[in-house]
């Protein structure tokens, strides 16, 4: 009984090692496997939008989707079973968005237009990230990932001053300009409002009267300059970031004087002229 | 006489701390509830303009804005009562947009139109800020604005450049493209060099001419790589910023004259010459 | 005879006085008054434009135009006699724009189509910024000025090369997309290709087929991206600038050691803890 | 025999002085005749792309394009003599081009369409960033593709993450509009993502229900913030690049080793330890 117990455990191990680390040769084989899976996945629900495509392959499309779904169903049982504490994985973010992937087709049996779910798929897309953890890409995007969370405060009452910003505007061009040039509604004027603030400009909806085009100018205007603000935010951030890295690369100190900041190839303190490193 | 004076300044007083500051509990909890009545009035008034919306809920729209209407005058009222003078209050931007937005409908019963006014409201949406004084996000606000307030001659010097140049190339544009492809008047001109120049391009005026176009593509580019401006002026400030901080890092003390912010490699104080560590 | 000559002399100094500079009560008020005069002459130009406005004050408008009109021809003699060589004056940049804005009225008696020139004033509006002369403003602009000059080999290679990509990209969109989609010839590509990539986007021209739209899309991911590259040269120009400043605001250096970079405060030298200022 | 063998030699050597080096005088000028003769074989096929043009003038531009297609062959021809191993040149990427600009003229007698190919030309365009090498214009360039190339790992993350980001919201908007306002496919849905996120916005395709219109407000201001990120990027990597830059200001070099790149304060050689001014 033990042995045999043994023997789960040994092969539960085993398949943990090869869904969930990326260190050996066929873990690495089954991350590569998955992501390309993923990618084919998503192809796969682009194409089916593609109304003409899927008028002349659609029996290509419905094998291949069911392949998919299956391979994804397995996975989803692999992962769960080489867990000790399944409800862990089952109930996180990722296994969530594993399992809601491959229901779509099979509920597409019962209620016929529940197959568009099939589109949660998209988000595996974000799993990409997680796969991506054995190139050193990871290191940068942290990085990326570090000096956004520094700065969210900053970000955040940047967006919340924006946010009324645009009611405001948006509140006066529906009075100013009325339906006439579609400004139908409150909502409708701050959609404009954000439209041109970022600088996008639809233009499907465009001020029609004097008072309107100029009230658009200083939004134009506002918007254009405000976007130093986040850029000016991230890039202090991104500056401060690699001042700090900067520092770390070279933590020799003299062992005479204790000058700090030598040169990379330095050997002799330029403070004392005492060897950096007596060997 | 005397007991009953001291029983209405404790009234006052009492009331006075539950208005203007957050410290107890009970002032907390009113600027809580002010932040949701003042939300719920811009709510309020936004989905009154969705005309679908108001045909299905006029009557709990109409109620609602009652309601909101007169708990803003008792706000109103309470605010004047709780000051010894006043006065100040009243004229301060803040009470005047208080006021504001609680006449439009009481106007109403007598000037029908006047009830458009009640977006005057949307302005309290700022008085949000001040309750944020609570929040910590206060500090990073007022970081964003002194920056912004530090580089405010740089800025000035920038949009007005770009103002001349607008006038120029609208008039320019306006007398190259006329009236076929829009350009009816100068301030027309002004209005689609501003559009363009900021990258906003609606697409409702559109040169036809290809010298048009070709001032059009200078226009662009040049909005295009201006832009670098702002952004280059409010990063700086930022990377400035931070950097003052840096120097506060250092925590280091004058044993003697306990003086601050001294030079991370300073040995001696720089204000009374004692030696920083004396070990 | 002598004394007359002395006279001219003193009359043409004192003009000189009042035209060209500032420092005077009388030098101001002229620049003030120059200033309020362009500002006029400009409205006058862009209300003139506007169609139904004319109609309604033709009069006004055509006798302010000669009042503002003799007033810069008033203004022009004036500096021309002011100076001992005018021809330096008559033959600079402002000079000639100073004759090109007075002219154009004179003009439309001969040739009638001619008056359309007075448009020439608006370039006018550039003598401001040397009236502005008297205000702080110019050392700001300068500074803008100085960073942007600076980068400015960085800024034409990066100008060059989005030149040549546009050329490159417009001519393959013109071969896609070709003149269904308004792509009628290479140049309409490139200025398609432009409104693009600096995220103008007036819609004017849109790609049609999908390998149009793809290359679109990388267009536009470039040019969202390429936008870093003059913010970025700015940004650390500026932050150059700032900090070269701040080497300058405090240049004080210990009389014993020589120790620079001295805490604005400082009164003891941090290095050898020398009184910095011996009085 | 090994006199004419020493002429061939002397004969070939010149001429790659002359073609590939641009120090002597006929070097130089070969290269700016070559600049002009590329910007005059660009400009040909842009005219020719005009239809009114092309019809006016179709024998000289016919003409032209010969000429300039001859001067082009000999110049490949010269560019193969002139190395002893030609082929290294000839399956270069400049070497491709160079053939590829010169053969659709040949190819147009055989089949008519190729004549289109001709187009590759404006590829030639590039080797002015070769000719450049001549002016200093170089050292910036190179600058500015080092700090794009050291900041390659951040925005490969960069616009990877802005992939994915536009494959999930594209196929909700694909989803939420449906055909009725263009969104007929999944890529379709991707293009618009790419078209508001990069704040161009071009108009063709515009939400039309609530829904869509909220999702669009939130791609638009992630679109308008996310552009923070590559010029935060790339303003970091020029401001560190500027101050490594810095370091090499001080030009102070060890009397003893002649060792360079000292810090500022250095009074000691970090490489041999001798004193650094021996005053």
């Amino acid at each position: 009984m033990k042995d045999n117990n043994a023997t789960v455990k040994n092969w539960r191990s085993r398949l943990h090692e090869i869904i969930y680390e990326a260190d050996t040769p066929v873990g690495k084989w089954f991350d590569i496997t998955l992501f390309i899976l993923i990618l084919a996945s998503i192809l796969l629900v682009i194409l089916e939008s593609v109304a003409s495509f899927d008028r002349e392959h659609h029996q290509l499309l419905y094998i291949s989707e069911w392949v998919i779904t299956i391979l994804f169903s397995v996975e989803y049982i692999a992962r769960c079973l080489s867990l000790k504490k399944p409800h862990r994985y089952i109930f996180s973010f990722y296994g969530i968005i594993d399992l809601l992937s491959t229901i779509p087709l099979y509920l597409s049996f019962l209620f016929p237009g529940s197959h568009a779910l099939i589109v949660i798929r998209a988000i595996r897309l974000l799993r990409i990230f997680r796969i991506l953890k054995m190139i050193k890409f990871i290191g940068e995007a942290s990085k990326l990932k570090d000096a956004l969370w520094e700065s969210r405060t900053k970000i955040s009452v940047f967006i919340f001053t924006m946010m009324i910003l645009s009611v405001i505007i948006g509140t006066v061009m529906y009075l100013v300009e009325g339906s006439a040039a579609g400004f139908t509604s409150i909502p409708k004027g701050i959609y404009w409002t954000i439209v041109t603030m970022t600088t996008v400009g639809f233009g499907d909806m465009v001020p029609l009267t004097a008072l309107g085009q100029t009230i658009s100018v200083i939004v134009m205007v506002m918007g254009y300059g405000i976007i130093a603000v986040p850029t000016g935010i991230v890039s202090a951030q991104f500056s401060r970031q690699s001042k700090l890295n900067n520092i770390h690369i070279n933590t020799q100190a003299c062992p005479n004087c204790n000058a700090h900041n030598h040169n990379d190839k330095a050997e002799y303190c330029y403070n004392c002229g005492n060897l950096l490193n007596e060997a």
